[in-house]
């Protein structure tokens, strides 16, 4: 399987989340990135990964390299498929190369697409399409013995699903059994499995992630659970409150990004809160669902993004994060191995087996 | 346009809360309820309101009683269709007749049922097919001087829907313009209108509850919207946290069933709080989407179902549910209009112009 990746005049830090994590993550070959605003250049430059991987101008061009799949790698809220995307996404199709979407809107809505995806029998990968028939939650109960992690943050878009990654290599370095669950469509599209609990009916949120994390308790010790936006997100925070009490963790890892002080997407009118604020939020929220006896869930590692600052300040600011919260804080990418390490460590001292 | 129940072995409070709502509170008539187990009888005998609303044997039986429309009137968690009510809607549809449907199985996605009403042109209305385009939450800003209201509770099926209409009405009856925001399926058909929150796509939650609050912010001074879940529920919280940030109401009122101890339909594994925890519980989460600088949204009144329990157990009950929380309380049912006057006054002080 050879991946390019559709990022058309948006291959960039700020919107192309699904392409960097594919890039940094996936465990296929990319062979090329579609955005003719930046061709010629490398991933690399770009976006900070994926050396040796072109960027290219058209869907042709990454198709002459051998693309058997054409991943859309980038994700606006609402999740409507740019219209600047679909010349490329027909070409693909009619050639008879697979689409991959993770999307809200579904590839085959659009009647042009579908009809150049039957010229070229190609198939499409709806990657939040939601599996049938989703449980309601709380009614099962899982594997005693499992610890399940889940990834909380002060926003969407902070770092989550990496973090996630990163505590998952970081556990099986220790020798533990970890897996990682994924819950959006780059962490679907990385794992090959998941459930994007965003894009299930409401009622079925906390039953979806109960599933993915009974299922994977059966087969790991760890359960890392990819967390999705924030408590205090104006848009998303159902789907957070919704996963939080559908996964239940053991405990829990706050990821932030070091530069953002108000939510995302909504021009400075919603300030982000301190983390002391966010580690109370997600205590409180995750106590909510535990019947009363049970041991309380833990904020008990802060992970950090530094990707948009120096590297002088980023040191700077995972320090000041550790001081005011007095927890372990670490960014798993900038500091590699080690920083997660610290977190991973973190997490079986707070539940050891 | 005349309207037949189908409840089919479930017509008794427990199970029919469609039903009961509906008898109580729509504006247009019912002509039968259908439940072969309970046949003769009046619908009051079974489930306390619809008095000379007769119990019949068969959806055959509410026809010849002119019934035009057949609506669902009961609803399990998980929102399958029973498949003891396939063979009455299959002839309801035959002959033409209009079903309403409110579970989350759409009635023309079971075959037999698309080929009855095909062959009787028959339509059908599901109450919680969700519109299309739905926004993301957070970008829209309603009209200043509407005020909203927002029903939350202690539990799923605790009387919000209820609560919410007897505030409409007491809060008319004191000369204000106040309009009911229904968001869930039994509302919508009492309402003949509004969305099904639990049965958007799970992104779009806050969004929908914002789309609907800001519409009825043009037309009236006191929106007052039906509350779902609760933030303790293990399967709906998320939907409950969505619509409180969707809906962003400038003030609270807390529902809770007298003898609800613990979550419905999980077999006692999930004890409810007390109500001042609940309050606190709510007006944290609030809090969270409300940029600081804006003033908290509080809980100002309890409304108390009690029709569960004895007269003189309901007195008690409610001068406890007072007692606890500092609040007026009320059980706007059985009290009438003076109980649910109490809460509307609540409000208006908590509020004022």
């Amino acid at each position: 399987m050879k991946v390019a990746i559709l990022a058309e005049g948006q291959f960039a830090p700020a919107t192309a989340k699904t392409a960097i994590g594919v890039l940094r993550y996936a465990p296929f070959q990319v062979v090329a990135v579609v955005d003719s605003t930046r061709a010629g250049r490398d991933a690399a430059e770009c976006v900070g990964v994926g050396k040796d991987v072109p960027v290219v101008a058209s869907v042709e061009d990454a198709l002459a390299r051998g693309a058997t799949v054409l991943l859309i790698g980038t994700a606006a809220a609402g999740g409507r498929i740019p219209d600047g995307y679909r010349s490329g996404l027909a070409v693909a199709l009619e050639r008879g190369v697979e689409v991959w979407n993770g999307l809200h809107e579904r590839v085959l809505a659009d009647p042009a697409l579908a009809a150049a995806a039957e010229r070229g029998r190609a198939k499409v990968r709806e990657l939040r399409e939601p599996p049938a028939d989703l449980p309601i939650g709380g009614h099962r109960v899982r594997r005693e013995g499992a610890r399940v992690v889940l990834t909380v943050g002060s926003d969407a878009a902070v770092g989550k699903m990496t973090a996630s990654l990163e505590i998952v290599a970081a556990l099986r370095r220790a020798g533990e059994r970890a897996e990682f669950v994924a819950t959006g469509q780059t962490g679907i599209a990385i794992a090959g499995g998941g459930i994007a609990v965003d894009a299930v009916v409401a009622d079925f949120i906390a039953g979806a992630a109960e599933l993915m994390v009974c299922d994977a308790a059966e087969r790991a010790d760890w359960v890392v659970v990819e967390g999705q936006g924030s408590l205090t997100h104006p848009g998303f925070s159902g789907v957070t409150l919704g996963l939080l009490h559908g996964s239940a963790p053991d405990v829990m890892v706050l990821c932030h990004e070091a530069m953002r002080h108000s939510v995302k997407g909504y021009d400075d009118r919603q300030p982000l809160r301190t983390l002391r604020e966010y580690v109370a939020m997600y205590e409180d929220a995750a106590a909510w669902r535990r019947p009363p006896g049970y041991p309380p869930a833990r904020v008990v590692a802060v992970a950090l993004n530094t990707a948009s600052v120096s590297e002088k300040l980023a040191y700077a600011a995972i320090q000041n994060a550790a001081a005011e919260t007095g927890l372990p804080a670490a960014d798993p990418v900038r500091e590699g191995a080690r920083g997660a390490d610290r977190i991973a460590n973190a997490l079986r001292e707070e539940v050891p087996a």
